[in-house]
C-alpha cells in the first residue's frame, strides 16, 4: 500500500463533526479547520447547521465537489455506513477513529471490521485505522488527527522523526514532546489496510524523514516489515522501535490491546539485531532517541567508542562508573593526545578517558576548544560532554557560552567546534533528564551537536548510538540472506516429531556430523550391524511412542563387545515390552559412542511471526540456569553463527578456558549454519528442531550431533 | 565528632571577603550577609575597607567580639596562617574552603593539611574541609558556603533531605533541583577532622532530617560509619547512597580526586545490604530518590509488591515489561478485589495487575477513587499510578483534577484517596523524568503523595522502595552481629600462606569438616597412617615451598590398598625432589577421599576498609565465566548465609535441579556461618581463606571442605 495519496491532499470532509469538545468530531474538524488555506475543508452534520463557527453539509453528497479524503469521526456503526457512502460517492481515501472493532473480543466489532475491508476491497478505497488517533503531516503542514493536537505548533514545529505508533497516547506524547523535530505521526489502529508496515516503508522511503521512531505491539506481515527494515539498514537511515509485550505479563497485556501478529519477544529483538533497529524500553527513550539521531543524522559517529570530557572529579567518577554498567567501551589514549592534553591542563590534572578537565578549564572559551579539539585522530566514534552537574540548561550556562542567546551561541566552545571543517560527532549531556531547555537546545542543535537524555538514560544513548555506529560499519547487504518468513499460518495446526533415527538420517544428508548409527530389527541383524561399528557402541530402543527412553531401562551406554550387545539388545526389549506393553517398537537403534567433549546446545524453534529462529547456548546449566543462549533468524552464514557464538557469556568455554585447549569452533559455526539453512528451507513444515547435546571437541577434530529430534507441521 | 556546634552559631567571620564574583570570598561573603539577622556577620579584609558594600575589619583580632565560628576563604598556605591564627584568638569552630591540601599529589599539600590538623587538636578548634564548599542549613537558616547559593531559595525552600557530599557539585545540583526539600547539606571535603562519617552520624540523630542522601568517594573510620548506618536502620531511617568510584576506572578516577579509603564496590555494596542502605547510580536518582523517601516517610509501604494503574492499553503493556526488566514482583489480585474492579471497568475492560483502567475512566474522580479504594487489602504494599501519557504535569491535567491549583487539588482522586483515614502508599508517575511541574508536584506532595522520577527511573525507584520495605518488615537488630572491622591498618603488610595441613587443621579445630588427614614423614609412619583410615585415599607432598602440586607430581589421587600408598609415596616424593631439589619438604600428606558431590566454592577475603568478607558461589565456571558469586561482610549467622546462597542464580542447583536430590543447605549455611566467625575472630590477621572446594552431599549428609589455604599478615 503506497501511502503517498495520503499526503496529497487538495480537500477533505470530516463527517460527524461537532461542538463536544474532546470528542473525534470535535478535535477532527477543529484540527482540519486550522488547515485551512493549504486544503479545502467540508465539515458534515446534519443535526446542525454550524459547527465550530463554521457552515456545516448533511452528507458527502451535498458537497460542492468530491473530496479526496473524508475523515469519519463517528461511532463503530455510523462509521461503517459512512464508509459505504464514501465509498459509493467515490472518494478515494478515508481515516476511521472510531475503535469498538476487532480489537474488541465480542463478534460485532470483528463483523464491523470486516465490513470495512470489504467496501475498502470493493471500491479500491483505503481507509487508516479504525481504532486510530489518525496522521498528523507536518512536511505539508496537515493535521488529521481526532484528537486535541493544540500542544503541536506547526508554525514552529521543526521536522525529522516520524513516529509511526500502535498507542494514541504516545503520539500525544510526541506532539508534546516540544523540542522532537517530526516531521509525521501515524496512529495505525488495528491497520488491516493500511498497515504498519506500509507506514514504515513509506517512512523509510520518504526523503522528508531523517529517522522513524515506532511504538510497536504486533506487526502484520513479517515479509512487508523486514523488506522496511532492510531498506532502512541499507540506506543508514536510523529506526528507533519500542516493542511493547516483551515480558509474559506485557503479551497477555498487549492481546487484549490490539490485534496483531505478538511474536516472541526474543524473536522481534533478534530480528532487530539483524537490521542494526535501535530497541528502547520506554516512551521517553524512543522520543529522545529518535530526535537525538534526527539531529546528528548529518554527522553520525563513524564507529563506537567516545571521548568523554567532564567538568569536576565527582561527575568524571560517576562518568566511569555509568559506562561500566552500560557496559560502554572507554577507549585508551594515545600518546599524542595524552601530550596535548598535558599541555592544556593544570599540573593536578590527569590526561585519560573519560577526561576531568578540572574546574579550572570548565570555563574559558580557548581551553575548552583546545580540548576538543585533542581529540582528533580516529581513535574516537565522538565526543560526549558531561554532565551530572557542570551546566544547567534551563538557566544561565554562562560557563559554556550563553547558549539560549540566539547570538551567542558562537561563543560556545561546542559550537564553534562543530563550525570548524573536521570535527567529530559530538554529544552534551544534560545533568538531569528533562532539564534541557527548549531554546539552548534548539540553538546547539542547530550545529549538530546532539543533546542526550540526561542522567542515566544518557548512557543508555550512547550505548545504543556505539552499536548503531559499529552496526553501520560493518553491514554488508551482499552477506546477508532474506529472513525465512513462512508463507502459510502455522497456527493451530497439529505437529509430529520424526523417531531419532529419521531425525539424525534426515541431518545427515544435510552434511550435520551425526554418530554412525542402524536400527537392528532382529539379534541377527545386531550382530551384522555391530561388527560394521566401532565400539563402544549406545543401544536404544526405536519406538515412535516412547520418548522417555531412560525411564524406563530403553538405553544401555558404554557397551564394548558383542556379547555385551546382544545381552543389552534383550534388556532393552525385555524392559520396554513390560513397561509398556501396547508400544509401537521398530527394534533397537546401534549407535558408535561418540567421545566426551563440551557439550552445545543447538536448536531451532519455529517463531509464529518470523518462522525458524536458530537457538543456540552451552548446554545444561548454562541454558536452563543462566539462560545464556544466542537468538537469531535463519539462515545465518558461518560468519554469523561465529558471531553468535561470541556473544555468549560462555563462550570463554568454547574459546579454551583455564589452559583447556580451544574447541573447534570453526566446524560448530559450520554446522550451525547448515541446520539455519536446513530451517530456512523447510519454514513452513518445521516447528521444532533439537541437537542436544551437539559435542564439540579440540581445534580441526570436529563436532557431532548425538542426538536429534525433529517435530514438524503435519501437512 | 558533634556537629551541633556547628549549628548553633550566633556570630560569624569571613576571612578572605571580597568583590570578586565567584571566588570563595566573594560567595562565602554574599551567603553570609544573607543570613544577617539570623547571625552576627563580620567580613575580614586588610587591603579594602568595605566588600559589597559592607565594611570589613583587618582581621579576627580587630573584631568586637570573639566569633563563634570564621569562614576561611583565602588560597591555601594563608588559609593556614589564618587558621591559626582563629585558634589562638580562641574560635572554636571553622570552615576552610580552600583545595590544594592532601588531595593533591605533591608533599606540600600534605604538609599544609598535617599543620591545619595539629592546630586543630592543639586548640581545640574542629573544622569543616579544606577542599570543599561548606555546609548550608535550611533548619536555622544559615549558609555556610563558599560557592553561589542564589538558587537556593531559603524563604520557600521546604526541609527534608540531608545531603552529604564528597563533591561540590553534587550539592549544587541539590540546590539547583527546586522540588527537593533539603535540610541540611554538608560538602565535607577532605574531612580528616570533621569527618563525613561525622556528617553521616549527625544526620541520622537530627530529627530535623527525614532521610540522608550521600555522595560517597570513601570514607574516614568504617566504625563509625557502620554504626551510623546501624542506627538509621534501627529507627528505620532511609539512606541513600551514590558510590562512586564502583567500577576500575572509576576507582582510578576517585584515587585522583579525594584521600578516602576506597575499598571495593562489592565491599560497600554487601555492606549497605546489610544495613537496607539504598544504592543509586546517578546523580539524578540520589536526589529523586531521597526526596521521594521524605515526602512518603509518614507512610512508608509496609511490603514489597506493589499495584499499578495506567490509563492506557499501550502504557500498561510498557508498565509490565518494565516491571519485569527491573525485577518488580506484579502480585496478582485476589477474587475480592477483581470483583470490585469489574464492577467499574467497562465491559472490555480487564481487573489485572498492571490495571489498565482505560482511557474511559481515565476521567472522573468518583471512579479514580473508586479503583484505588478497591485495593485495599493486605496484599499490596503500595498503589502506583501510571504513567507513559495519561496526564503531563507541566500543563493543564483537568483529567485528574488541576492539581496545579492549590484549591482544585482537593478534586483529584490521589489527595482524595490520601485524605481517607486507611490508604496505602501512594506514588505518581509522570510520564517523562522531568516534567514534574512544581506546583503541581508540591500540592500532591503536601498529602503524602510521592512523585516518582518519571521515565524508567520511577521503575528502579520502585524497585529499591520494595526492597527498602522489605528490609523495614525483617530488620532484626538482635540477630545482627556488628561487622568485623580490622583494628589496624593492613596497608602494605606481608602475608604468609599456612599449609594445607595446616590451614585444614586449623579450620577443623574451628568445626568445619575436613577429611580425615595426616602427614607421614617416613614410609614406616605411612603404613600406621594408611591403618587408621578407610580406602581410597589421596597423598600429596607437603612443603611450604611447593604451591602448585600437582604440577610437578605432588599428588595422587584414589589410592586403594596399601602397597599403591607406598609406591605414590615414593612416586611423590621423588618428582617433586628432582622438580624442586630446593624445597623443604615436611612429608606427605595422606587423606581420606571424599565422595563426589556439588563443588561450592567459600572464601574470605579481607577488604581494606571493612575487613574480612564472605565470598561464596558454585565452584569452577559459575564464579569465573559468569561472576555468580554472594558477598556479605563478617560474621554472619546461619540464617544470613542461607539467605546468601539463595540469592545466587545457581541456588537451583543446590535446592535440587532437574529431579536430582537437594543438598544439605543447612549444613553448608553452618559451615559459612562457622567460616564467617572465624574470620571475624581473625580480623586483624586474617588475608584470605579459601575452602576450594567444599563438597555438598544430599540432605542431612553433610558438608566436607576438601582442601583449604589460610593466608595471614605477619604479625
Amino acid at each position: 500500500m503506497d501511502l503517498n495519496q495520503f499526503f496529497d491532499l487538495r480537500s477533505i470532509a470530516v463527517v460527524g463533526a461537532n461542538d463536544r469538545e474532546g470528542s473525534f468530531g470535535y478535535c477532527a474538524a477543529y484540527n482540519a479547520l486550522q488547515c485551512k488555506g493549504r486544503v479545502r475543508v467540508y465539515l458534515i452534520n446534519n443535526r446542525k447547521s454550524s459547527v465550530q463557527g463554521e457552515k456545516t453539509y448533511d452528507s458527502l453528497s451535498a458537497l460542492p465537489e468530491l473530496v479526496d479524503c473524508v475523515l469519519i469521526a463517528t461511532p463503530r456503526d455510523s462509521a461503517v455506513e459512512v464508509f459505504e457512502e464514501a465509498a459509493q460517492a467515490g472518494v478515494k481515501r478515508a481515516i476511521v477513529y472510531a475503535s469498538g472493532f476487532s480489537e474488541e473480543s465480542g463478534s460485532e466489532g470483528r463483523a464491523a471490521e470486516d465490513r470495512l475491508m470489504k467496501i475498502s476491497k470493493e471500491y479500491g478505497i483505503p481507509f487508516i485505522g479504525p481504532n486510530c488517533i489518525g496522521i498528523l503531516d507536518n512536511i505539508h503542514k496537515l493535521v488529521l488527527l481526532g484528537v486535541d493536537a493544540t500542544t503541536f505548533d506547526m508554525k514552529k514545529r521543526k521536522t525529522g522523526v516520524a513516529l509511526i505508533a500502535q498507542s494514541g497516547s504516545v503520539c500525544i506524547n510526541a506532539m508534546k514532546a516540544e523540542y522532537m523535530g517530526l516531521s509525521y505521526i501515524f496512529s495505525t489502529g488495528n491497520g488491516n489496510m493500511v498497515t504498519i508496515d506500509d507506514a514504515i516503508s513509506f517512512c523509510v522511503d520518504s526523503s522528508d524523514v531523517r529517522v522513524v521512531a515506532i511504538y510497536l505491539e504486533g506487526i502484520k506481515d513479517a515479509a512487508a516489515f523486514t523488506n522496511a527494515l532492510k531498506k532502512a539498514a541499507r540506506i543508514r537511515k536510523p529506526i528507533v522501535i519500542l516493542k511493547s509485550g516483551k515480558s509474559k505479563k506485557g503479551a497477555a497485556a498487549t492481546a487484549s490491546h490490539t490485534g496483531n501478529m505478538a511474536g516472541s519477544g526474543k524473536a522481534f529483538e533478534s530480528v532487530f539485531k539483524k537490521y542494526g533497529v535501535i530497541s528502547v524500553d520506554s516512551v521517553h527513550e524512543l522520543l529522545e532517541t529518535a530526535h537525538l539521531l534526527s539531529v546528528i543524522a548529518d554527522d553520525m559517529p563513524r564507529k563506537g567508542g567516545f571521548a568523554f570530557i567532564n567538568s569536576s572529579g565527582g561527575e568524571n567518577t560517576v562518568c566511569a562508573d555509568l559506562c561500566e554498567k552500560y557496559d560502554i567501551e572507554l577507549p585508551s589514549l594515545n600518546e599524542t593526545i595524552i601530550e596535548r592534553l598535558s599541555a592544556i591542563l593544570p599540573s593536578y590534572g590527569t590526561a585519560s578517558n573519560p577526561l576531568d578537565q578540572t574546574v579550572t578549564l570548565s570555563t574559558g572559551l580557548d581551553a575548552n576548544l583546545e580540548i576538543l579539539n585533542a581529540f582528533t585522530d580516529d581513535s574516537f566514534g565522538a565526543i560526549v560532554v558531561g554532565g551530572q552537574s557542570s551546566f544547567y540548561a534551563d538557566e544561565d550556562v554562562a560557563k559554556n557560552g550563553d547558549c539560549t542567546d540566539t547570538e551567542k551561541v558562537f561563543d560556545t566552545p561546542w559550537v564553534r567546534y562543530k563550525m570548524q571543517e573536521h570535527s567529530l560527532a559530538l554529544m552534551v549531556a544534560p545533568p538531569y533528564s528533562g532539564v534541557a531547555n527548549l531554546v539552548w537546545r534548539r540553538n546547539l542543535e542547530r550545529f549538530g551537536i546532539g543533546i542526550l537524555a540526561g542522567g542515566e538514560m544518557s548512557y543508555s544513548q550512547i550505548r545504543d548510538l556505539e552499536r548503531y555506529a559499529e552496526f553501520c560499519k560493518t553491514y554488508h547487504l551482499e552477506e546477508e540472506a532474506d529472513i525465512s518468513i513462512p508463507t502459510t499460518s502455522m497456527h493451530g495446526r497439529k505437529t509430529i516429531s520424526r523417531s531419532e533415527v529419521e531425525s539424525k538420517t534426515e541431518l545427515a544428508r544435510h552434511g550435520i556430523p551425526v554418530p554412525k548409527q542402524a536400527v537392528a530389527k532382529t539379534e541377527m541383524e545386531l550382530g551384522g550391524i555391530c561388527r560394521k561399528m566401532a565400539f563402544p557402541l549406545a543401544l536404544k530402543i526405536d519406538s515412535p511412542d516412547i520418548l522417555h527412553k531412560s525411564d524406563i531401562g530403553g538405553v544401555k551406554l558404554s557397551i564394548d563387545s558383542l556379547e555385551a550387545a546382544r545381552e543389552a539388545y534383550r534388556d532393552i526389549l525385555r524392559s520396554c515390552r513390560s513397561a509398556m506393553p501396547d508400544a509401537r517398537i521398530n527394534g533397537v537403534i546401534v549407535q558408535e559412542m561418540a567421545p566426551p567433549g563440551l557439550e552445545i546446545i543447538v536448536g531451532i524453534s519455529s517463531d509464529e511471526t518470523f518462522g525458524p529462529m536458530i537457538v543456540t547456548g552451552l548446554g545444561g546449566v548454562f541454558v536452563e540456569v543462566f539462560k545464556d543462549v544466542a537468538m537469531a533468524p535463519c539462515p545465518v552464514s558461518k560468519m554469523q553463527a561465529a558471531a553468535l557464538l561470541r556473544s555468549l557469556k560462555s563462550y570463554r568455554l568454547l574459546a579454551g578456558y583455564r589452559g583447556k585447549p580451544p574447541c573447534d569452533i570453526d566446524a560448530l559455526a559450520t554446522l550451525i549454519a547448515q541446520v539455519s539453512e536446513y530451517a530456512a528451507a523447510h519454514k513452513d513444515s518445521l516447528k521444532e528442531l533439537d541437537l542436544n547435546p551437539v559435542i564439540v571437541y579440540g581445534e580441526r577434530q570436529g563436532v557431532m550431533a548425538v542426538d536429534a529430534v525433529i517435530v514438524e507441521y503435519v501437512p
